[in-house]
């Protein structure tokens, strides 16, 4: 442990005055597990761009308005919207038999009569990367590249090209179709949909994810198969609807110095279409409306308190992007995001951590008693915090235990069941104690290269 | 503890010398794993009546020939089958979601245009009985009977008439469709099918499984409909094929006196549609063939050995009704069976355990040393051992530890991934033990009365 860091956790002793609904929230918050409750019951899924997305918006507004923020509104953006349509996939020779698929967004259609063709075998993105120029003529890639889990969920960035760009790639070397090993570490027959990007001048083909027994089964039938051709059928109808409306919920608390800058917390009210968003994201949703709602409580803050519900983030950040040009000239104080399940939070971090070691301090004071130890990562902020990286502001990070999260990422099996409600309280009580911090902290926040 | 059974266990240390083969396949047996590897990657499903259950046949016949088992069979049988088509499930009001359904067997067809109606909402299966008659008309019963785990399986007793009869009761009293809670003990959006039973003078009707998480969510809805009716969409299109044709594979190890009546080993071949029949039953199937082998390889036994692969077992034990006729006068000398999954064995359980105590304690004795354990418990024998009830004759259950066995019970989840390699073993070498002792015992077995 750095030197610097203990001295942080010698501070975690000390429990600040203000700190009582953090406490109370740990025990008896009923809120965050009343929304995430309620918009996977009254709403479920919602996916960007549609009907049901905008009734996600109507369902969060209501909430909001019920639980004491002040200007609620709905800021729409338009979209390029994606959906899904049949999905079925078979391997036909030589051992018949179906298999889970779920399309991955921007994937073309096969059209309803699907498309039948042998299939190649990629162990790892990197072996798709050594296949010559065209020799995918007319087959259908199978990367079997495999995700592992772990706390910081770091092995996403390992595992996720193989959706992000291997259809895209295995495209460019002549496949009409690409069917991918989920990006998940479940060993579940509910396949990991997501998006894939097709590179600029590449014509985009079906692409899909088999559920992770499916890969394995499809693997093990190559090492059966002797040499014989593996041939395998698709159906996959997604369409693109063309331009729709989607938008961003956005709430405040407003604080006793409307001149200062305000505290933005976000999450993403969007979710994929097959699960219901209860881990993503409808649980960062209900942590931050409550925590803010728990600060407000103590007392209305200096600052005043924004939640920001994005819009249609699953799809490609459109909400993040939209409210970063529409508020492009609102300088933010400090952005905070929750975006990665409902487990317990472990670790603060901060992009002022060297910089403003005085509040860097308090607030790791402040969340220490909950289990939260302080480090030296830098924060990056999450997906809808564009706004404040274009502003070269404030970011922390108050990160979770993702050990499961990939579990149940981007599948059916996002459903409430998954959430654990004491662990959903211990991030009401880290965000409150956090957020409690900052809504009252009258400095600015001295940034590295601004000492 | 019993003092019977203190004594029993006194006798564990001992160990056979004729057990050499159940050691090694503790550490080593690869034959069980490769018959259930093998099936359910190149044949996977295997629905009774069905092509795909008569590839599942040649396969396991092509498997007995290459491992050295004789007199290998084909007996066929005719059956009536039910196969399932298409699958939907959505409330449509007031909280419109899809939901994840698959139909009963003998469930009836909502056509392609589907039905759609108001849900009633039974929380136990009681509540369904409480009903007054005719009060479901044009109604869509919801029997969210819930089940519990067990290490023996005993809660599929309880919550298994919500299942097999819920649907035949709703329909007397008016219903138009029926929808339970999953019969399983996971929290996965793979919904539980299985055998449901209209009765006599009652017209079948659609009947479907809801996942867990999707029974919670509609049971949340009724908490949040404040009395507005609950309305739902199901399309489910099985369809009847009428009368076709299946069949029972028989193979044997041949003893040194063929006068003697043979063993018999059971497990049922085919499975449900949706998994791929891995621990239902492909690993039983697996354990009783790689006994029967280890058995050989120790010489040729005394008695015949005997494996019965029955058809059909999942949609009404076509297979072994129909190998009850064609052997009912054929005595078998005990008879076991394994299809339970692939948990490890944790208990010995016999029908004479009390009238052939030495024959119990040799057995018991055989086994100790793998961690099982005697019993005072009757055994009943499995549901493809019909001829040795009928025959009222000698019957073991070497009892599996089924504790999540109903996680993945006859859901798209019954999948390779989920056998252990080591519990597979250890299930190899207790048969193999069992097995080696009652296939080489000259006495008959004295049962109770017969003392």
């Amino acid at each position: 442990m750095k030197r610097s860091l203990i001295a942080l956790a010698a501070l975690s002793l000390s429990v600040p005055a203000t700190a009582d609904r953090a406490d109370e929230a740990l025990e008896s918050d009923t809120n965050a597990w009343d929304f995430v409750e309620g918009i996977t019951t009254e709403v479920g899924p919602r996916m960007p761009g549609t009907e049901q997305e905008a009734r996600g918006r109507v369902w969060a507004m209501d909430w909001l308005r019920a639980n004491g923020f002040a200007n609620i509104a709905d800021e729409p953006f338009d979209m390029e919207t994606w959906v899904r349509g049949e999905e079925m996939a078979e391997v036909t020779a030589p051992f018949a038999q179906p298999m889970a698929i779920t399309a991955l967004s921007t994937s073309s259609s096969t059209g309803a009569e699907g498309i039948e063709a042998e299939v190649v075998y990629f162990p790892h993105y990197s072996d798709l990367e050594a296949a010559a120029p065209g020799s995918l003529a007319g087959k259908i890639a199978f990367v079997s590249h495999d995700m592992r889990a772990s706390q910081d969920g770091s092995h996403y960035g390992f595992a996720g090209p193989a959706r992000w760009t291997a259809p895209s790639l295995a495209a460019s070397k002549g496949a009409i179709a690409t069917v991918i090993r989920s990006i998940g570490t479940d060993n579940h027959r509910v396949p990991h949909t997501g998006t894939t990007t097709f590179a600029e001048g590449v014509e985009p083909t079906p692409a899909g994810a088999l559920s992770n027994p499916d890969a394995d089964n499809l693997e093990r039938m190559f090492a059966r198969a002797e040499g014989q051709p593996i041939r395998m059928k698709l159906v996959m109808t997604p369409r693109d609807l063309g331009t729709t409306r989607s938008g961003n919920v956005v709430g405040e608390i407003v604080g006793r110095d409307p001149s200062l800058q305000p505290v933005l917390l976000a999450c993403h009210l969007d979710s994929w279409d097959i699960g219901t968003g209860a881990i993503d994201d409808g649980a960062g949703c209900g942590i931050i409306a409550a925590a803010a709602k728990h600060v407000a409580a103590q007392g209305q803050p200096l600052r005043t308190i924004r939640v920001l519900f994005a819009g249609a983030e699953e799809t490609g950040l459109w909400g993040s992007e939209a409210y970063a040009v529409a508020h492009a000239d609102e300088p933010v104080f400090v952005g905070l995001e929750s975006d990665f399940g409902a487990g317990r939070i472990w670790r603060l971090e901060s992009n002022f951590t060297s910089s403003d070691t005085a509040l860097y301090r308090q607030l790791a004071a402040a969340v220490a008693r909950f289990g939260v130890a302080p480090s030296g990562t830098v924060a990056t902020g999450g997906a809808d915090l564009n706004l404040v990286r274009q502003q070269k502001g404030a970011l922390i990070d108050l990160q979770q235990d993702g050990t499961r999260y990939f579990d149940l990422h981007h599948t059916a099996d996002d459903t409430l069941d998954k959430v654990d409600p004491a662990e959903l309280r211990q991030n009401v009580a880290v965000w409150t104690a956090a957020v409690g911090v900052l809504a009252n902290h009258g400095e600015e926040i001295v940034l590295p290269g601004a000492e």
